[in-house]
């Protein structure tokens, strides 16, 4: 019995279920409202975040810890590599898009956007927006800059690199922030991310109360 | 060759240095200022954060790749245990303070009184440092809930954890914002951590243009 506590307004839950997905793993998704700190969630999770895999006996808790513990007890494929060096680059590369990308990007645009309205109903702060907005740019360059140099972000393969980019640009093209038009090379890197089967859930999926955009979910866009 | 790019104010690379030290590898530590954003650094780490690790021709960029590489490729003595759940156990700890505290506790208080000082020379405010001085008695009545079920933070042995949460925890420290006399059990782990010859670099360091207080270096504080 493996069973995912999951919210799509979370980034890092949003990468966990692609990743299990992935591993062609089965699993039940349970949405939980972290930020409304139910009990019986502080009890699995003291930190009181999404996401969380319960695997059989054993409690998960975080998108890092799932994400390498997924890698390490379900092998193939490898989404980290096999050489130091190589999983060094994966991590340095999650490291900028769960850190860098979430603080400059996600946060200002999806978390103003979304997760503001669906928690609090106040009013996005437009200067917030603007911020993200601007920001984006430089990351969406880097995409572009990695891709051209190499077939996935992070080397040869597939990794937790890209679905880690993918988990954040998915939220914030949810909220309709992601210039695509401007980014052709990072464009067709994520078309190839969000045609992966690990990725329909994702897009099949509404946050409550906001519709997505009508190109969110096209695999055309 | 082995350099370890570094500086006192991140309590990454303060982890990250220890984390050498445990495995007993020789490394030249360079002083590296890099909100200055130095040319040849930024050419290192495109992320322009301190700690990079330089191993030979390996140039491993960010606190969470450095320690997870450095345990793949040095492994005695194993800092993240060889148990996939076990390993999450760590994982998850090690996420809690380089996230949770490092946002509640370490940014509101050292980051007032030491960085923004060093940084900008402005002054620190107050309301911040407040708030984190209330948001640490959890991290440290945490502390001690584990150190009371556990030899150690994530278990028996010595790990990832115990070193993170202590990195931080100097850090804080040297701001003068731990309340030890409060925390008994807390103290009693952290004087564990502290007198380990690894940490011993970390004590015998000054903050530019602020003195230590007394008892940061002292091991019976």
């Amino acid at each position: 019995m493996r069973i995912l506590y999951y919210h799509c307004l979370s980034p890092f839950a949003r990468k966990a279920r692609v990743v299990l997905n992935e591993k062609g793993l089965h699993f039940e998704t349970v949405v939980v409202r972290d930020w409304e700190r139910p009990e019986e969630f502080l009890a699995l999770n003291p930190a009181g975040e999404v996401p969380v895999l319960v695997d059989d006996d054993y409690v998960i808790c975080g998108a890092t810890a799932i994400c390498e513990y997924v890698d390490e007890s379900y092998p193939a494929p490898p989404l980290l590599s096999h050489d130091p060096v190589q999983r060094a680059e994966v991590r340095r590369l999650v490291d900028w898009f769960d850190h860098k990308f979430f603080q400059e990007v996600t946060v200002p645009t999806a978390g103003e956007k979304l997760t503001k309205r669906v928690l609090t109903r106040d009013a996005p702060d437009s200067r917030l927006i603007r911020a993200g907005r601007v920001n984006i740019h430089t990351h969406l360059q880097y995409i572009a800059w990695l891709s051209e140099r190499r077939r996935w972000l992070a080397g040869e393969s597939l990794s937790l690199a890209d679905l880690t980019a993918a988990a954040h640009l998915s939220l914030v093209d949810y909220a309709g922030d992601v210039p695509w038009e401007e980014h052709e090379l990072a464009k067709d890197w994520y078309a190839r991310v969000k045609s992966r089967p690990s990725f329909r859930c994702l897009l099949a999926e509404t946050v409550p109360g906001v519709p997505a955009p009508r190109h969110y979910a096209d695999l055309d866009f």
